[in-house]
């Protein structure tokens, strides 16, 4: 599995055919590799990720978890120099003064390829309390949302579409596609994403769309509300809790979107349901 | 979202259809709640969740964590007698002598639905040394193997085959079908399948399969590991350090179990090729 480009492995299998056949062939495989996000010397949290984007990886992250805020500066990001796994590991050197945040109650743990909310034992903790939606009367018409699914679908690679990986992209109320990020984690290709607007100073989102290639779970409306969106997509189905957690913090929560059908699941008055 | 049983909650909605006209609706949603798991007064982790069979997910995470091994008692399970969160907290109780498994360097994070290694802030901890599985020219025929999908969407329920949820089955070499869990979080169906398992007394699971709905990543693998299990098929596609995991550990990897096709990823020994 050397030959690792753009996230995709490829190693020697044994494939059985549509007409019963046996065949030695390469296969494409999602990369997994662990990150070690370090905040100076304290290790802070792994999180199982598809290679690549690393620095927005651990930007994003630190939004999500209320660490770094909309406002707040990364001094800089390095690679351990003397370690085996280097390339798993990222350094990030917060500006003065917000090392603060990091108090001695934070502990993150393994994130796996899924997970999005890790490091609080206890149930009080998992919520980020961070501010509802500052409602701004964006809205977005249902042709612009009809089209979402397809526009993600040519931005995202060929491997992509075979099912392997998640995509998570941000997209503005014009229809416009403006980051598309990819990864085997849905809260990795949603941190990334998140990653790259903060790194661009476009934080906060509150003229955007979030648009998630799987499901919605609570943790992606939480990563979703920290970099201020105000809308969700997805093209899978959402949770009760994504659901409840949506209607609390005034987001816009679409669920099934698969044209021409879609579902409505909270905050209805952002989608001009009269546009087609 | 009051109306909940067997992990699906019931919500009004609004529904575009086909046909473009919209409706308002119930819809059926897959329920995601926390599980606070606690040994005695120690929170120790909690998981995003579908409630239900919370006493296997609970036994199953702490055999994936090595914090009980095969062999060990659970002496009880209990709910906090006064807590307006009881329905989401569980407290076992390990038999004497096992509480110092419970180092202070154990620390686990908030696991969401579809996390399975959180719980160290560290890459040298992911891993938790399970030896590998120990042989016992266990074989798989391909007219069993091709027969599981079928078998497993039987026994879900209508609401799975949607989509909102996670299955894993332990299935035996002959293709009778054990043991089936469904979860929001797929890390979750498989600590469940596991837990049943070893509530029963029947682990090592080492004549048996892990079926699994989704994709396989390195957590999956690990998991299946620590019940000794030696085969895992996933119906989608596997990850390189699943992959990598499985050769090392002694396991079979089978992917896209899709019939007539599959791939095998690992220890193709297992599997009769010129039984069909």
């Amino acid at each position: 599995m050397k030959n690792e480009t753009d996230g995709i492995g490829s190693d020697r299998i044994i494939r059985r055919k549509q007409d019963g056949s046996l065949e030695f062939q390469r296969d494409d495989l999602t990369v997994e590799e662990p990150l070690e996000i370090r905040i100076g010397r304290k290790a802070l949290a792994t999180t199982m990720r598809t290679p690549g984007h690393d620095e927005e990886l651990a930007a994003g992250f630190l939004i999500s978890e209320g660490i770094v805020r909309i406002g707040d500066k990364i001094e800089k990001f390095s690679r351990p120099t003397s370690s085996l796994n280097r390339e798993n590991i990222l350094v990030v050197e917060l500006a003065t003064g917000l090392k603060l945040r990091l108090g001695s109650t934070r502990r993150f743990g393994t994130i796996s390829t899924s997970c999005g909310i890790c490091g609080k034992a206890s149930i009080d903790a998992i919520r980020q309390n961070f501010p509802p939606v500052r409602s701004k009367n964006i809205r977005i018409g249902i042709d612009t949302l009809l089209a979402f699914p397809s526009l993600l679908r040519k931005q995202q690679s060929d491997f992509a579409r075979t099912g392997g990986i998640h995509a998570a992209a941000i997209v503005d109320v014009d229809g416009n596609l403006k980051i598309v990020r990819e990864d085997i984690g849905r809260h990795n290709a949603v941190d990334k994403a998140i990653g790259r607007a903060f790194l661009d100073g476009l934080l906060p989102l509150d003229r955007h769309l979030f648009l998630v290639s799987g499901r919605a779970s609570f943790e992606i409306m939480q990563k979703a509300l920290a970099a201020g969106i105000p809308i969700v997509a997805a093209v899978s189905a959402p949770s009760t809790l994504a659901v409840n957690f949506a209607r609390e913090s005034n987001q816009t929560l679409i669920g099934f979107l698969r044209p021409p059908s879609f579902n409505i699941y909270s905050h209805i008055e952002r989608v001009m349901l009269d546009s087609l």
